[in-house]
């Protein structure tokens, strides 16, 4: 069979692509295609020993220690719940970065921040910004140790930093094989209901309310389980669940290109209650809420027993398969996990008005 | 003579203190004064071998050698004149941060960016901010090797990096000794000049005005020049001039406590040409521009012809002094150089609109 290209369609459908193209703004776009976008504009050093868009970008400095680089930004307006003070979101800003070191196996060292501040931001809030840095530097064994400051029409609390680590034992989110467990340092789905509870002011046992909204106004990195699996090397892919347990396990799956069964879906027991009060779907809770700092890792079988040893929090949640699909099994259904996560760009809320 | 204290007039006065301290807004506490608020919060390490505020963080790491951690954002409202475009405002916002690490002797190694995105910015104008940050980076022989982003109500380029050096060749602000000679890597006043041209539409021969907006939009950083300064170990003080060169003296001689008498203000030629059409004063343009690039630092005189021979851009403008006050002489006046710089908090200026 002869096709007959016509060359002038081929030309008006690139016009119209770029047109589109030309069209599309960030908000389309989204956050993995502006990733995109950058890394395809970058030339990279040879000593860069991660690829573009890992949890951080690592260079090898010789003799087979790395120093990774880190930058991570929270935004007033998007980024920033109501309720949550000055003081937990730059506390926050600083743990959300430390998470990433640790979903490779990774010591942070030091931090810096940039902060744009609202011109009539007060000094109390400023004051606020400052405890709230050093106390997640602190937390953690690092330290805030500079930064700069202007100001702009949104809150910017712009932090980044180095860490170091050694080459054997970095651990990419691209190692894991079939018959891998996959696991988790905790539970998931508080953050989800607890956000939910902050803006929708649901009617809630306040002893849970407390703890729900704990859960996303001071979040904990697991730093020191990183460190620990890291060590033992037992873990051949990992990955940090800030923008949810759906989405970590599909990056897991597309870059390590294999399939995931989440047998035992990490659904907490708060968020369990939270669900029967209000009557959603406590899976959703877990899978697609984000915001969560628990890692999301592959372990290689042998090592198991010995990591949950060392681990008490782990969790065996399910296993890597041949077959690149994730699917979860719960309440006797088996389901496809959607790549649904926390993209900023796909994501309408804007969260406005004045902080506790 | 005994002196009567009234302890409810100090009690009112210190109400009174309290409430104009909660009061103040960022705005009016201006740029230095919000990062004394975040020092004075801060727990420093151990290893830092700069002050906060200098113009990196640097590290001891062990055997004489410094990692210094570098953060300067720019943000679209307030730091981006109109008139540059994407490409120039992400370039500059690396260069802004080489300079940094210029200025104390050390060499950058690797950049980061958290990218703050109006959710209206189009595809174009992401890939103009990508080819500008690769840009950057790789005229310093560095690289951008990662980031983040998010959507903001601003315009926000966030740049950070790490660089190396040795603590026998790091230069602080704080070095300079009487007598010793105060010099630039080159001339000012262009900047100023520039910005003014670009904002106020001055009607200007066409050479001048091109050359004028370059130095706005294609900023140099004096990367070689810094580093050849500190091997030879000719500088006892440094600075870059990013707040302007007035700024910079004045916090030369706080950090050193010493004074300076500029005896040869370094106004460019450009400037002197623009101030005469404009009919405005050359050296303000020199000395309170801001936004400029240059080195200004302090050579042992003994030091001086050797740094001269290789650095022939290297400008003898002044010499510091015992008496701590900052003054000029220009065209048979002695003027007292006020501190005055380019405090984003301070300055009233937004700019908006659409950029080219």
């Amino acid at each position: 069979m002869k096709i007959n290209i016509d060359a002038s369609s081929i030309r008006s459908t690139a016009a119209f692509c770029t047109a589109w193209r030309i069209n599309m703004i960030a908000k389309e776009i989204g956050e993995r295609g502006i990733i995109e976008i950058i890394r395809e504009r970058l030339e990279l050093p040879e000593e860069m020993v991660t690829p573009f868009g890992e949890d951080v970008s690592a260079l090898d400095i010789g003799e087979g220690r790395l120093l990774a680089l880190k930058a991570d930004m929270l935004v007033g307006s998007t980024d920033i719940p109501p309720l949550m003070n000055y003081f937990q979101a730059a506390r926050k800003a600083i743990v959300m970065n430390v998470s990433d070191f640790a979903s490779k196996g990774m010591t942070p060292k030091a931090f810096m921040v940039s902060l744009g501040l609202p011109p009539e931001l007060g000094r109390d809030e400023i004051e606020q910004l400052s405890l709230g840095l050093n106390s997640g530097a602190r937390e953690y064994r690092t330290h805030l140790v500079g930064g700069d400051t202007g100001m702009a029409r949104d809150l910017v609390i712009a932090v980044s930093g180095y860490g170091i680590g050694e080459r054997s034992t970095l651990i990419l989110r691209s190692g894991a094989r079939p018959g891998d467990f996959l696991a988790t340092t905790g539970e998931f789905g508080d953050t989800a209901a607890g956000l939910r509870a902050l803006l929708e002011g649901v009617e809630l046992p306040r002893q849970l309310k407390t703890r729900l909204q704990r859960k996303v106004l001071m979040p904990q990195a697991r730093l020191d389980e990183g460190l620990a699996i890291a060590k033992m090397r037992a873990a051949t892919a990992s990955i940090d669940s800030s923008d949810g347990l759906a989405f970590s396990v599909h990056e897991l799956s597309r870059m390590s290109r294999v399939g995931f069964t989440i047998t035992k879906p990490p659904v907490s027991r708060n968020a369990r209650r939270f669900a029967e009060i209000t009557k959603c779907d406590p899976l959703d809770l877990a899978l697609y809420g984000g915001e969560e700092y628990e890692l999301v890792m592959t372990i290689r079988p042998d090592m198991w027993k010995k990591a949950k040893r060392l681990i008490p929090s782990l969790l065996k949640i399910g296993v890597a398969t041949e077959e690149r699909e994730v699917v979860a099994e719960y309440n006797h259904r088996t389901i496809t996990v959607e790549p649904r996560g926390w993209e900023h760009f796909k994501s309408e809320a804007e969260w406005s008005g004045r902080r506790p």
